[in-house]
């Protein structure tokens, strides 16, 4: 057990930070008197309790962290913080199970936005508060874990994201770089939630609810104060709001701060990502406006725009809000957005799935091999931007992304056997596995994630977690070789 | 226009033989006075006048091939063929389109087995013959392709299989290797036909229907004279004989050619695919047999036992026979099935999907990308058996199944904007893609594809080619690249 110390003594710390991040609801509730007091203060205390023992008792066995140890620690975080940010939900929530609070819970901090919960509009807004308060604080461990943890891990070719990061990457211990990363790119974080909430007040959004939904947005969750989501306030320039800053948080945050730390806008158009990030979505909402068109599902080409724009970047940057069911849409629209879901959101961004660098890399090498069929011989190396891809980053994306299929197919599987109807168990994958929060037919926006038994919320739970800590973090530790000495 | 001849006269040859072969049906057809002959007589006459105009016309310009002719060549071979080979089936039978009508020859060339046409208990012999006698030839073509051409072509790690490959491997033209590579696999290939005819005859089925079921095995087809399949003859020792052949087909020739030259089983010991071949289907067969039995879908768990075998041998070796209806079983064994047909038929067998070999090196290679994040500097290669399996290679065989995932979304998402339910198209293009033949839902056993309409049919078609020209080899030739001088 001791040699495990010095990775549990930091998840005691981390527990404890966390139980203090549970006083802000606490005042929320205290400010509006929403009568969910009792909610939190049991919380916290074993929270704090928990997480204090747990650093206390390891103290002993500091030392640096090494690879091994950062797999174990990412993992327990995000597998343990969970279950604490549970405890407020159980314990006000009537007759919500331990399950389905850990789901709820696991949906917040992987910014995931699927729920089990209705009735959220007459919700204590504490409660509300937590729930997109756990958006926003996942958000900040996602933009961290992916710009400053997985390139030092080498996840799935993620070591060529290092030359971006910012702050000095020279030391050999894992910790003071994470640190320096972290607090540039939270300051960045920061200012953007401090805008978008403003503008959305600006638009006509009460302030709380402002905040909350820039929560959300900021961490790319979906989880909202109201059960029809967006849809309740009917509002364009707040449609236009939410769009805005679901694409600006689409995009790596190592970028917004280059751009804002040389008061230019250089470093967008040096970002190789962007241009397929925008001329993609561009292109598919135009399409897929057209398409519905066709088929009358709104009323007239603005109105049919509207909606569609609205989709395909609140779902494909893994938002997840919805202001109208589209599972009324034809099933081919549905699925071109959950297509798009899967790789649009650029690396180091709050978004979910593989990640639009890899796209880019792998249809790079796909069409290399094209070539290499042609002419054998004439063979040149996969570069994006000024950088050449390393053949052992291509096999670590190439492999990163098989597994991610992989990975659709047997959670399908697992889900169907279990009963489930397939186009719901499948885009329910989809969705959990890409953080993006609403599926299709019975886990669509119109409906919960609550009509899934015990087990099948389970599964997608650990789907979010892997599609969170994309994927290898999870599987390694899952791997016998992992626990050998 | 010249600068094709040298591909375009030996498609004139092929296409003259080709119509040679008609001469096969037609004299069936003549020995059972079926009131078929005019089907042949015209379509005769029209393909050998096609090969013949074609072979002449392009003769000037003789010399060796080499590999972009050979991609070209290989495609316009399995893209022409089936005009030829539709012909007598949209002569004879009536209200018959051309679409159908190429759609069945391809089907049939391509030893997919998916079907447009009904009543075929009440077919004249000579045109079941005909449609089971193209699986036959398609086989032929297939293990040919596989063994002989497409390593050479260098298509999707493919080169690695070199080595098996029987016959002189020297000369740096491609045609007399390939010629003496075919001639030792035909020879294989024919055995087995007749070993299997006979097998069929000796448990009761009538000589006629033993040899076109044989073909249809062999080539692992599933174009039956049975509406009902082989369900028809409701006999397990049919089925026994039936499944052994399957799974024979579904072995790499090569394997069985040295075992045959080497009067000795060594050969199948030292194939690095059986083991997993009969492992996967093994442990599939008992499994799914277990999870039907709680469903009660058969009586006794020993019917249950036969038709879970049969199924999971039939569809996963991409054979395509049916003895019940499948699609009553619950969603996940059928999707079960459906994932087995993806992988398990061996490199160099008769089977579609994307081969055992490169399952068996992506899930290498996704374990040594496990072991490389826990032991960055601990990396070995990939092996499989004696041999190392190179970079290069890795990269065509992670670019193949990147791909081939590609194409399922892609061609889904088209199918389902052409309004088809996505069950429908999914498995609809999963079954045409690993010319498996039957699908789920409304192209499942008990229909038939002619509920599609025609772009969709031209789209199944389309899949078809690309699962047996193992995708490169079309998409290099669609590319513009390939074009250019
Ligand atoms: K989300
Ligand atoms: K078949």
């Amino acid at each position: 057990m001791q040699r495990y110390f010095p990775v549990l003594n930091p998840l005691g710390l981390i527990i404890l930070i966390f139980s203090l991040l549970m006083g802000i609801p606490l005042s929320v509730s205290w400010l509006h008197a929403d009568n969910a007091l009792t909610a939190y203060d049991e919380s916290i205390f074993i929270t704090f309790a928990f997480g204090l023992l747990l650093w206390a008792t390891t103290r002993s066995r500091k030392r640096d962290l090494r690879v091994r140890d950062g797999f174990l620690l990412v993992v327990l975080t995000w597998v343990a913080l969970p279950v604490f940010a549970a405890l407020p939900l159980w314990l006000y929530v009537p007759d919500m199970s331990f399950t389905d609070a850990y789901f709820e819970a696991t949906s917040g901090l992987t910014a995931t936005g699927a729920t089990v919960m209705s009735g959220l509009d007459s919700l204590p807004i504490s409660i509300n508060f937590w729930r997109t308060f756990l958006h926003w604080i996942g958000g900040m461990g996602v933009i961290v874990l992916a710009v400053a943890i997985l390139p030092l891990l080498g996840i799935g070719g993620r070591q060529m994201f290092k030359a971006e990061t910012p702050g000095p990457m020279k030391e050999s211990s894992l910790t003071p770089r994470i640190a320096e990363t972290a607090k540039g790119l939270w300051v960045v974080y920061l200012l953007l939630t401090v805008a978008c909430t403003s503008s959305l007040t600006a638009v006509g959004m009460e302030f709380w609810d402002a905040l909350m939904h820039a929560f959300s947005i900021m961490g790319l969750g979906g989880f909202s104060t109201k059960d029809a989501s967006l849809g309740h306030f009917n509002s364009v320039p707040i449609e236009l709001v939410a769009m805005s800053f679901a694409l600006l948080s689409g995009i790596n945050f190592a970028t917004h701060f280059m751009a804002l730390r040389q008061r230019s806008p250089k470093a967008y158009l040096k970002d190789p990502e962007l241009p397929f990030y925008f001329g993609v979505l561009t292109v598919s909402i135009i399409a897929l406006s057209l398409y519905l068109s066709t088929f009358n599902v709104y009323d007239g080409f603005a109105n049919t725009l509207r909606y569609v724009a609205f989709h395909t970047i609140s779902l494909s940057t893994s938002l997840g809000f919805a202001t109208s069911d589209y599972t009324f849409w034809p099933m081919f629209a549905q699925l071109w957005i959950l297509f798009l879901g899967s790789f649009i959101a650029c690396s180091g961004s709050t978004g979910g799935g593989i990640k639009l660098m890899r796209a880019i890399i792998l249809y790079k090498q796909v069409f290399r091999e094209v070539v290499r069929a042609i002419h054998p011989s004439a063979i040149k190396p996969v570069r994006l931007g000024k950088a050449q891809i390393t053949d052992k980053i291509l096999h670590a994306v190439l492999a990163f992304s098989f597994i991610y299929m992989v990975t659709i197919v047997s959670l399908t599987l697992v889900l169907s056997a279990t009963g489930l109807e397939l186009i719901t168990a499948f885009s329910a994958v989809i969705a959990c596995l890409n953080n993006t929060g609403p599926g299709l037919n019975a886990v669509g926006p119109a409906s919960t994630y609550a009509v899934l038994t015990d087990f099948q919320t389970w599964v997608c739970a650990f789907a979010m977690l892997l599609g969170r800590l994309e994927l290898f973090t999870l599987i390694v530790v899952l791997t016998p070789a992992f626990w050998r000495k």
